[in-house]
């Protein structure tokens, strides 16, 4: 195959220009690569005038993406729009429907139109690829649907917002609060335009349900996943969770069992010395069980012009050199519409409440939690709080089900001695 | 594509055994996930009434290798019999010029015949894979042919030996001397037959050879790596490192540089807070740099049954998928043969050596080291040794090159107060 490999790129952000880069800057090492050259025919953005750090001016430039997705003279759209709607979902239905290839790092078009688009895809004989689309530049994707293939998988496990990890890892490194950890976060550029999409967990929370789909086999669903942000993470649950061994991570977790599907994206606890714990700063890292694998654990960059562009590249590279995949690694019409189940894995609890500083409070909450058959592993009452009659409580429950631990958490309000909503996080054997 | 894809599986060792066990009770899986089923056809092996734990009776017993790999019945030979040359070598050989695609799983061969193997393969218009030959189920392979293929690798570094740092972990972590290990190791069936395969770093060198040919486009050049075992590493050197901030650890490190390619296994110093310090017990790590992703850290299981075969698996799956991939991810005609060039880059060393216990012994070693250029960073001498007249002297240098290094401890002799040869171990910024 010596045909030049024509792509149309749409969106020419960080990641765009980055593409564009690689493409023009190392032409001889794609081409040696794949055995053919790999060209721009066109490109589309919303400002032709912005200065991009890379010329522009060979390739045609066409305002709007749905008419460069069709066009005649490219193999592969990129999308690199981004939104799970508007013209990032319109132009990556043209191009399937005109027969082109779609590379794309959009996490948000694929969370929640992915089903529908790998069958059209699939109709249409084309691929559609999306390395980029979670832990940026860790070729994760492809571990999951190609190396680890002939596994079934037992859990997938990541930290895959590094916007979430930095604030955390800032909170615990530096002593400081949510707020001003999230303030320095905002200040360097790290948050989304919407924060609640980092901080809310709704941004790793897309990628996990990615992540869940090529796992087990199933339709992407990311309306299942059981999601909670950093929010309510507060530096004293930092502080004693390391006194414990353990580190606070926004967390998503997948598994399958017999009940169903588990999809969730929390904080949790996880050891301090396992590699997920290990994970400071803005890195991504995704833990991959299978059941002739064992753990393979993927650490890099989550974000960033060349991680991303790189992850764009390995997929175009791969329909270069004529790899042909199922979307989500299994045949669109194979994939299966999972029963979402919440957490039933039986795993320890942390617990801060605040009660109120009157005698026999804590007996009340001990036996709100024995009643739900949530038994108690160990337990910290300190001082009255300063500002208030109230007295925080730490509690580490034995192993529980989800299910057991909100029964006893309904049941708090009852007490009438628990202040506010209980901080609950799950410990995470990692 | 419904067709079966056949297998003749050579070799049924525990990998072998492991394979024929997914084939059978995995066939849905594999099936859903290829669009085709994957059979086996037919298998050999030396012993034909060992017990395997699988049942083998549905399938054609071939004596000789060599014969299963032509045969009509075969779409891809499956070479695990192992060993350089030999049976491993000629079924190799036999299979490709009768145009199968292979999987192998086997690291010797493939440092020592790489290219010629490539080389007959891309003749052939064949597939030769080999992802379980380096670090089990670790898809390292696949990661950098594929997924970092847009980058240009400024790095590669891998702990590729579990024996090797099951070793060092004990001697670390139970205070045992490196023969008391080594003994442990030997117990527990870690050792190969030959143990200098594992812990004179051989196993590991052919290991990085492949990794190297596939980073910077070369020919495989196995007996261009600088090799080092670990058998002069001691518990002191141990808690020395430990005391610095550091783990010994024998570590692979190959890089292309202006004055041609790196490659070196050899004990190392990296930051006990590395990914690589982090390391413990028999698991396997490999670090890839590229230009634009950054850092990626790829660990787990680096031998086993179920790890192994889940790579042996993944490739025999790529195959069924269509996948067709050049050997060392470009054309074999292309790749370039690379100058052998010693580490060059500028890196710390620690230096461990007996003097005689006279006055001014310190002086001339110092001596010694300054007319070579290396400058010292710290210097620690302790009281005479017990069993001897000589006086253990631990030093660590600032940044020098290894060329310069090599001239200090070649004229150690000369000061004739250096009892025989000096430890010297790099310190590697991980």
């Amino acid at each position: 195959m010596s045909e030049p490999l024509r792509l149309g790129i749409a969106g020419l952000g960080t990641v765009g220009a980055g593409v564009v880069k690689i493409v023009r800057q190392k032409a001889a090492l794609l081409e040696a690569r794949t055995g053919r050259p790999i060209v721009i025919s066109a490109v589309s953005a919303r400002n032709r005038d912005k200065e991009r750090g890379v010329s522009l001016a060979t390739y045609e430039w066409v305002d709007d993406p749905v008419a460069l997705a069709a066009r005649d003279d490219i193999d592969v759209f990129v999308e690199l729009i981004g939104g799970s709607d508007g013209p990032a979902k319109a132009a990556t239905e043209a191009a399937l429907k005109a027969g082109k290839d779609v590379v794309t790092a959009n996490k948000a078009l694929l969370a929640h139109h992915g089903q529908a688009l790998a069958e059209l895809a699939e109709a249409k004989g084309c691929v559609l690829r999306f390395e980029a689309a979670v832990a940026g530049g860790i070729p994760v994707i492809k571990a999951l649907t190609e190396g680890l293939a002939a596994n079934e998988v037992t859990r997938v496990m990541g930290v895959m917002n590094g916007t979430c990890n930095y604030i955390l890892t800032r909170m615990e490194n530096a002593g400081l609060t949510y707020e001003q950890a999230f303030d320095e976060a905002d200040k360097l550029g790290y948050l989304e335009a919407d924060p609640e999409l980092d901080v809310g967990g709704i941004d790793a929370g897309h990628k996990l349900s990615l992540l869940s789909a090529i796992a087990y086999g199933t339709q992407v669903d990311f309306h299942a996943v059981e999601l909670e942000g950093i929010g309510r993470v507060s530096a004293e649950d930092i502080r004693q969770a390391a006194d414990m061994g353990y580190r606070i991570k926004l967390l998503g977790v997948c598994r399958l069992t017999g009940r169903g599907l588990e999809q969730s994206m929390a904080p949790c606890l996880v050891p301090a010395t396992s590699p997920l714990g290990q994970l400071d700063g803005g890195t991504n890292m995704v833990v991959i069980e299978g059941d002739q694998v064992g753990q393979i654990v993927l650490r890099g960059a989550g974000a960033g012009e060349g991680p991303t562009a790189s992850a764009v590249m390995g997929d175009v590279m791969d329909i270069a050199r004529g790899t042909r995949l199922s979307t989500f690694g299994a045949p669109a019409s194979l994939l299966k519409r999972a029963t979402p189940a919440k957490s039933t894995a039986p795993a320890p609890y942390y617990l801060r409440m605040a009660l109120v500083d009157k005698p026999g409070a804590l007996a009340k909450v001990a036996a709100a939690l024995g009643e739900a058959g949530v038994s108690i592993n160990r337990l910290r009452q300190y001082g009255q709080s300063r500002e208030s009659d109230s007295a925080p409580v730490l509690i580490v429950t034995h192993k529980t089900t989800r299910e057991a631990l909100d029964t006893a958490l309904a049941a708090m309000p009852e007490t009438g001695v628990v202040l506010g909503s209980p901080v609950a996080l799950r410990i995470e054997a990692a």
